[in-house]
């Protein structure tokens, strides 16, 4: 089986400055794609700590993807390291030399010495080039160890991995063993219940196993086929999320990249129904997330973050009254807040949220995480009594995720 | 100086299930106190792959780091793992098993052999005791070198990371060498220029350094310290992070955990001023970013997202013959959007945004990425014309955050 490590070479990422996404993202598509990743690695822009770190890489996988320090200046230490460890002269491949020129061309009034680096790679090895930037990444082998140094910035990496990995899947030797991955999330059902109903899964060695995550409030069921060949592994994955399906019902939302908000996006469409959010406590942020979808100005007509009681009164129109005698965070305003956006708007469905998400805001009937969500389509509401643990962003994020999930069990039921 | 390896354990971050953020946590924490972070590593719940880190680890640096793999099932394999690596035994830690017993009373019948698990350490170790949960983390020694294992809950390990780094502080020996960082949060000017105003800091070996990031439009100069004592690296940081502030000017809006909306709370505050949000592209990121703060909801009254032009008309007043003429993207719109949600929530200040965030929705005079955002204070208006470039989430972002900057800039010049 091809096992692999991932490391990223990058002063900022190992002394915590800035987050890095490269890594969980190669991990996922080596994943899915059958190879073990055994090892994640981050390393400083310094040539000695790098070759320390490829040197325990190439003894322990035979697959190792670096990220970064193919840049154009003296920091950038990937190619000169990789020359030194396995003493292999750089060359200057001609094709990426010219599309650094033609990049540049528009751009820039001439080739510095610094592009003119990017465009060497180790005698032997084969470029993987570039369509967004000027860094040409490389496919290197030594033995039976294949390394594949790729840029730092994430649009170019993923686009140059995808082809790295096309290329891959392509000679992946029939004979070994094909191990394929996906996720199967779902929003409702405890990590336990899910657990207990997918006992038989649990333990299991062989073909198909599955684990539970949980993140926000989602539950994600990975499950992992290993078989003779891809189609094989496929059939047995596609077999098993069947079945995880059946047992599951419609707590289960998507696999793979698929969200809440996408999953809502996606059946709003297929009713052909809009949708309008009336928040407080959430701040914004259910609105937020479902116009990260392309295409949601079809079906979503707005949002209103009705802080103040004003903002409650006037725009959406819930009575003071109402609010005086049950207190703005209670199940009878978070209806009239759905009711009221829903009427405004005239969208199909209107969604209420009211809660307390801390750390201030209190009182002793009123804890914080106490949250009360509305669906309301047509004439018929449905409100919901939470209460949430965590910090204030937390309740907000389980706020948010409680209000997709109840909208989408309406979508379903329609 | 002390130099260190932050080892993350679990197989659904190694396989990129879920996103680590213990690392960069702990990295910038070690970083702080002046200790270099040489390596971060992923592993698996595997004995065999565990052991292969640590080993290399112990030969590479002199304090290392460990999250995970503290629970109470068989995967769970941390403790063992140092156990054989090292050949010590487990010994059970008396004030973590009475506190584990005293932790669980109240939500399960009794202590499981798991739990009782959760108090073993090292011989001869010493136990860093969890407030938040059952795991029992300790700091174990071996010849020159300092292994620290925590459990992988962010919440847990935090608490316990801070503990044991308020320990380190105290036992920090005084003949070493002090390196201290501070990131300086700037937003409005290009990160070449920011270069070419800290050119002098650039190439500086010794005392000082810095260096930029960018991440969402902020640039964030890192400056680093390195000094015979912690006092004089702090007062070296000070010094330049004033002399940083005098050459950037207002650019700066806040160092370390500060945010451009935190920023902004701060000084709504300050001069006591209220605020109202009518967002069209950034879909209510606006909004969602300001309710982050604690405490914001004495300040920020509302918030619009105002998809439709129905909604932007009914609700913020914005003249239909005003979108005919100009369309919804436009300047003329999004300083109406502003004025219309000022008016309406009577706050100080309102803030319109209206732009393409794509992928669709792009004419030839209206390219994706162009954004109109507008603030009004008082009756003056600003608004800006931005181009964006990127994905929609990455023009939400820019936009969300020039927002958020031109109300700082009002509000500072208030």
């Amino acid at each position: 089986m091809k096992t692999a490590e991932i490391i990223t070479i990058g002063t900022e990422i190992v002394s915590g400055q800035i987050t890095d996404t490269n890594t969980q993202y190669i991990a996922r598509k080596l994943t899915e794609k059958g190879i073990q990743v055994l090892f994640q690695t981050s390393v400083g822009d310094d040539k000695e700590l790098l070759k320390s770190a490829l040197g325990v890489a190439k003894d322990r996988v035979n697959l190792i993807i670096t990220t970064g320090g193919l840049g154009p200046t003296e920091n950038d230490i990937t190619r000169e390291t990789i020359s030194d460890l396995f003493s292999v002269p750089l060359i200057s491949d001609e094709e990426a030399h010219t599309r650094i020129r033609t990049f540049l061309e528009s751009r820039h009034p001439k080739v510095t010495n610094g592009h003119k680096k990017q465009a060497l790679i180790p005698a032997g090895a084969f470029a993987i080039h570039n369509d967004k930037g000027t860094a040409a990444g490389f496919v290197f082998r030594h033995n039976d160890i294949e390394i594949v140094c790729l840029p730092g910035v994430p649009g170019e990496m993923q686009t140059m991995l995808n082809k790295y990995l096309e290329t891959y899947a392509i000679q992946h030797k029939p004979e070994e063993l094909c191990t394929l991955t996906r996720n199967i999330h779902t929003f409702g059902i405890s990590e336990p219940d899910i657990d207990a109903q997918l006992r038989e899964y649990a333990g299991r060695e062989g073909e198909i196993k599955a684990m539970t995550l949980v993140h926000d409030g989602i539950v994600t069921v990975n499950i992992i086929a290993t078989a003779a060949t891809r189609e094989d592994a496929v059939k047995i994955l596609d077999i098993a999320e069947h079945d995880i399906r059946e047992r599951l019902g419609h707590a289960v939302f998507g696999v793979g990249d698929e969200t809440l908000e996408s999953a809502v996006a996606a059946l709003l469409k297929k009713y052909n129904k809009t949708i309008a959010v009336a928040e407080s406590c959430t701040g914004g942020l259910v609105s937020d997330k479902l116009t990260n979808i392309p295409g949601i100005s079809e079906y979503f007509l707005e949002g209103v973050v009705a802080y103040s009681n004003n903002a409650k009164e006037d725009i959406l129109g819930v009575s003071g009254e109402l609010i005086k005698i049950h207190g703005a965070v209670s199940s009878q305003v978070a209806k009239a807040m759905a009711e009221g956006v829903k009427k405004r708007s005239s969208a199909n469905i209107g969604v209420g949220i009211t809660g307390i998400a801390g750390p201030t805001g209190a009182t002793k009937e009123k804890p914080v995480g106490l949250v009360y969500i509305a669906v309301v389509v047509d004439d018929v509401a449905e409100v919901k009594e939470c209460r949430f643990r965590g910090s204030r962003i937390d309740i907000k994020t389980f706020s948010a995720n409680t209000a997709l999930n109840m909208v989408r069990f309406k979508l379903i039921q329609t």
